[in-house]
């Protein structure tokens, strides 16, 4: 694929590279394989060393090629499809969910969060932390804010200042489902992904993630709110009838 | 706000003046409004155009910031919240779900959409082109690829080639609607906009985008699967039991 058909093409120049790259990735590589450095994948389509990292940006963030740090660019694999449905209508932490609890603070929520919770500026909650794994793979951060109110049961000792183990956040989360859980809604946006979150999925501070943010409905407010961050990467998030949907690249 | 500050935080400068850029537009400037150019707010913050336009990338990514063509640089809105619920269970263009027909084609479905018909390579199949618009704004485009099995009522003079209007997108929709509709699955993963999407949700070509796949079974098999491109730079997708989720920023 030389420099002329490139030229010729009206879209911008990146885009058609990146397409040609992507059928080069269907025929010529499999999934996993290191891409050759940018140098000699510049010179092989006979583009600018600015035009290839283009498309290969595009490219990575369509999921087709992964960046890690000391391996170089990879053919990613098909994304997961990671089940974030509501239907199931469980509190966090009930059930065999996939996700972990790591720890338990005491801190302010986000003034987003606090607005859901009602709260007013600088109050403390319960801020649970908590990470998904699926085949192994971190695929999700989480931090779920609790208040007092939705857990009036729990003492100072279940809920030491300022942080707890892992068996503090389960305390947490057992209170919770003591409450009868109304409903839950949820969110799907764009993020980036914050330092603390980025080294947890092992991503750069920064990298494009999916945010879910769910609030869970008891007694006609809301009781707590999940902030969880998704390697947009690697996961697709499916919902609906069946909970996944198997769309295989 | 002096680059001593900047240059004594341990994470990396671009990510701490994301932060403190964050916080002069919620103090100093009102949603709309045009931020100054970049050698002005470089000379502000005290820092080079690079690590500004890594600050305002991250910005933007986050939806906190708009960067229009001709206009420059202006502080977002709150992401609008769009409803992708699976619970109502209808055929696309029943009811009034905000969707509008543009168009009919008839053409081959990508690999991946091809394989979830259970088609056979290179067939084509009937593609309704619609677009979600939301308090006139449009937030998404979708491409609905229907196989001839699912509509056998539709006559050549229904569906002229290759493409028909408004008019013939409609009647695939109804022929399809007269289906037994059995189950919505969904999912959602980061994509990059097409030229087309681009060009009609007003975006740059390769912006990122959520793409929204939907397969609808009717009779134990997909009937038909929609692909939908929403702006993620201005939509929250929600689901769950009230179908938004109101997450004021």
């Amino acid at each position: 694929m030389g420099t002329t058909q490139l030229e010729a093409a009206p879209e911008p120049k990146y885009w058609h590279l990146k397409t040609v790259i992507g059928e080069a990735l269907d025929s010529d590589f499999t999934v996993g394989e290191v891409l050759p450095n940018e140098r000699d994948l510049a010179a092989r389509f006979g583009v600018a060393r600015a035009t290839l990292r283009q498309a290969l940006e595009q490219l990575e963030l369509e999921g087709r090629l992964q960046r890690r740090r000391g391996v170089g660019t990879t053919v990613a694999p098909p994304r997961v499809g990671v089940d974030v449905s509501t239907t199931q209508h469980s509190w966090p932490g009930m059930g065999e969910d996939g996700w972990q609890s790591v720890d338990r603070a005491a801190d302010a929520a986000p003034a987003a969060v606090a607005r859901l919770l009602e709260l007013a500026p600088g109050e403390q909650v319960h801020v649970v932390r908590r990470l998904r794994v699926t085949d192994g793979q971190t695929v999700a951060a989480e931090l779920l804010y609790v208040p007092a109110g939705s857990v009036p049961a729990l003492t100072d000792a279940d809920a030491p200042d300022p942080v707890g183990t892992a068996t503090h956040a389960r305390g947490v989360l057992r209170e919770l489902g003591r409450l009868a859980l109304e409903g839950q809604d949820r969110s799907v946006e764009l993020g980036s992904a914050r330092a603390d979150d980025a080294k947890e999925l092992d991503r750069l501070p920064g990298a494009p993630v999916l945010v879910v943010t769910t609030r869970y409905l008891s007694a006609g407010r809301t009781a707590a709110v999940a902030v969880a961050t998704y390697r947009a990467d690697t996961c697709r998030l499916t919902f609906g009838d069946s909970g996944d949907l198997a769309m295989a690249s």
